[in-house]
C-alpha cells in the first residue's frame, strides 16, 4: 500500500500496472539475429549470405539462391524443378470459387498440403525445398482451374520458374521471358525480417510446423501494407504507352500533384539494388519485348524529371517499377502478382524458419493493458 | 543509367554495422497496447475487460464472454449458434487424409472460409462472429468424416458449446457436460498478448484479413512450446485410477524424480484462477462425473504433498490440470485436445485483430544481421 493510494482502493495486487514503454510497430526493435539478408537502404545493397544480389541475378538462378539461402553453399546450377500437386490440393483447389483471391488459394494450398505431409520437428532444407518447389504448381494450377482449364503435370526438366510458366501456360517459355521472370524471383527471395517472414519466424518459435509458417507468412503479404500495389505501376506505364510520349506524361503526372507509381521506397534512400539488378537483366536481351523499352524509357525520364525538380532528394525507382512490367510481360494477370511475389518470397521464409529453428526461443512479447481496473459484473 | 547510381566499387558503409541491442523471443520488450485481457501472475489473476475470470465463468456462457472480447459490452444472454459449414469448406474436409492432425484440418478450414468471404478491411464484429460460430462446426465435421460419419447441421436454437458437442456426437449433450465444456471455452478465450495472438495482430497490421489472422494464430498454437501437453494429464489422472489410490501414486511420482502434470505454470506464481474457475464449476455439479471426482481427489493430495515437501514455494494448479479432464469427460478423444483449444481461444483471437486494427501500425521489428560481410561469388 503505497501513501498516493486513497483509502478505500483496492489492495496493491489488484491495481494494474504502471504501462511500460511501448514500442509500437516494434519499430527500432531488434527481434532476430539473421545470417541471410542485409539490406542496405543509405548504399542501396541488398546481400544474401553477403553476395550482391546483382552479382545473384546475373550469375545464378532462382534454385541455386534459394539453395544458397537454405544451406549457405553456392552452386550456380543447382536444379529444383516445380513439384507434384497431391490430389487433396487439387480437390481443395477445383471446390475454390473462380472468384477467390490467388493469394487465399495459396495460402489454402499450402495448408492442405501440410496436412498431407509428416513435418517432422525440426524443419529441415528437404522440407524448404519440398514446399517451394510445391507452390508454383498450385498457383498455377488454381490459375487454370479457375478458367476451365486442366492443370498440367510438372515437367522434372525445367528449373522451378520455367516449369512454373510451363504449368501456367501450358506451352514452354522462352528464354528471354523465363529468364526475366527468374530474375524477378532471386530479387524477390529474401528481404530481412519484414512482416511476412517475422509471422514465419514466430509461429516457426512454438515448434510448429514449415507449411503453418508459410501459410502465416503468405497471409501477412496478403495486406497492402505489405504486398504492395505493381498493379497501378502497370496500369501507369500502359496509360504512357509509347517512349516518345514518356516525357510528357511524367510531367503533367507531377503538375497533376500524382504520385509516380514505382518511385520512392522506406528503406532505400539510394537506387534500389533489386530494381537496378532486374533493369540490367533487361538491358542485356536480344530480343527486348516493347513493354520492357517502354518500362526503362519512362524511367529515364522519370528519374531526370524527379532530380530537375527535387534537385536536394531526388526519389530512386524502387523494385516494383520492373516488377511490374516483367511480371505482366511474362503473361501474369495483374491478380496473379501478389501470389507470384509469395511464390519467390518462399526461398527467404523457409530459410528464415530453418535459422529460426537452429536456436530457437519463443517470440512472446508482453502488452500494457489500457482496459478497464479489475471491476464487478454488472448486477 | 542515372549519376545518382551507387558506384560498383564498395562504399564506406558497405562494412556490416555492429549489431543493436537484440531482445532474444522479445521478452520484456512491449509490442502491443490491449483492454481485452489482463494476466496478472503474482496475484493469480486473468480479467477480461476488468471482470474477474471466475465471475464470467459463473455467471456468463462463452457467447457471453467473447462478445465481451468483441464489444466491450456485458449482455449475459447473449446467443451465438454455431454456423453452416460452406460446401468448398466440406469437399475439403472430405479430401484430406483421415490421418491429417485436427488443428492442420482446422488451419486448412478456416483458410478456404477465408477463400469464400468477402472480407473487407477493417476488420468486424461480425465477421469475427462469423468465423469463431464456423470453427467448431468445422472442427466437429472433420472429427466425423475422418471416423465414416456424415457432418451434423448446426442446431440454430442451440449456443455455441452445446452445438459443437451435438454436431461432433450426433445427440444433444447433458447440460452439465455442456456446462463444463463452455467453462473451459470461457477460461480459455483469451490470455494477453501469446505467440499465436501475437501472430494474429502481426497478420492483421499488413491491413490483411480475419481468416489470414486466425489461420496464422492456429499455425503458432500448433506448436509444442504453445499449445502445450494436456493429454499428459489425462493420462496421469487416468493411471491413480480412483481417489483412495491418489496419495500413495503421488507420493511414488515425486520419489521417481517425475513431473506432476497439470502443476506450475511460466506466469502464474499463485493458483492459476482458470483452474480455479474450472473446479468451481465442477463442484457445483450436481452428478459429477466420475473422471471429475477423481481428478479434484489427486489435486487435494497433490497440492498437500507439494506444499509438505517444498513449503517455500510450493508448485500451485495449472488450468492444463482441469482441462484435460473435462476435455475427455465431455468425450473429446486427445488428439482433437489443441483444435479444441483453437476454437476457445478464436475469441480472444479476433477480439485483438479488431482492436489492433483499430489503432493500426505495421508491425515490422528489425534484424541483427550476423552473415558474411560483402563477398564476392566464387569463380
Amino acid at each position: 500500500m503505497t501513501d498516493s493510494m486513497p483509502p478505500d482502493a483496492a489492495p496493491p495486487e489488484a491495481a494494474t500496472p504502471a504501462p511500460r514503454p511501448y514500442s509500437p510497430g516494434l519499430e527500432g526493435v531488434v527481434a532476430a539475429e539473421t545470417a541471410l539478408g542485409y539490406v542496405d537502404g543509405a548504399a542501396g545493397r541488398l546481400l544474401y549470405r553477403g553476395y550482391r544480389i546483382g552479382d545473384l541475378v546475373e550469375r545464378g538462378t532462382y534454385p541455386a539462391v534459394a539453395n544458397l539461402l537454405w544451406t549457405g553453399e553456392w552452386e550456380p546450377h543447382h536444379h529444383l524443378p516445380t513439384a507434384a500437386v497431391p490430389d487433396a490440393v487439387l480437390t481443395t483447389l477445383r471446390a475454390l470459387p473462380s472468384t477467390a483471391k490467388p493469394m487465399d488459394a495459396l495460402r489454402t494450398a499450402v495448408s492442405v498440403w501440410g496436412a498431407t505431409q509428416k513435418l517432422e520437428w525440426p524443419p529441415t532444407p528437404e522440407q524448404a525445398r519440398a514446399l517451394t518447389a510445391f507452390s508454383p504448381s498450385a498457383l498455377a494450377a488454381f490459375a487454370r482451374i479457375r478458367q476451365g482449364l486442366e492443370p498440367i503435370e510438372p515437367d522434372p526438366d525445367l528449373d522451378l520458374v520455367p516449369g512454373f510458366l510451363y504449368q501456367l501456360n501450358g506451352t514452354p517459355a522462352d528464354a528471354g521471358t523465363a529468364r526475366a521472370l527468374d530474375a524477378y524471383f532471386v530479387v524477390g527471395a529474401e528481404h530481412g525480417l519484414n512482416a511476412s517472414t517475422f509471422t514465419a519466424r514466430v509461429i516457426t518459435s512454438t515448434r510448429s510446423d514449415i507449411a503453418s509458417a508459410v501459410a502465416g507468412a503468405i497471409g501477412a503479404l496478403k495486406g497492402p501494407l505489405h504486398g504492395g500495389a505493381p498493379t497501378e505501376v502497370v496500369e501507369q506505364i500502359h496509360t504512357v504507352g509509347s517512349p516518345e510520349r514518356a516525357e510528357a506524361w511524367v510531367r503533367e503526372t507531377i503538375a497533376r500533384g500524382e504520385r509516380l507509381m514505382g518511385f520512392g521506397h522506406r528503406v532505400y534512400r539510394a537506387y534500389d539494388p533489386r530494381a537496378k539488378a532486374l533493369r540490367q537483366v533487361a538491358e542485356s536481351m536480344d530480343h527486348k519485348p516493347d513493354w520492357l523499352a517502354l518500362a526503362i524509357a519512362v524511367e529515364d525520364v522519370a528519374l531526370r524529371v524527379l532530380a530537375e525538380l527535387h534537385p536536394d532528394r531526388p526519389l530512386k525507382t524502387n523494385v516494383e517499377f520492373y516488377a511490374a512490367p516483367v511480371l505482366q510481360g511474362v503473361g501474369l494477370t495483374p491478380d496473379l502478382f501478389p501470389a507470384t511475389f509469395a511464390l519467390a518470397r518462399h526461398a527467404g521464409w523457409t530459410a528464415h524458419v530453418l535459422e529460426q529453428a537452429a536456436s530457437n526461443r519463443i517470440i512472446r512479447p508482453d502488452a500494457n493493458y489500457t482496459g478497464p481496473a479489475e471491476r464487478d459484473l454488472p448486477a
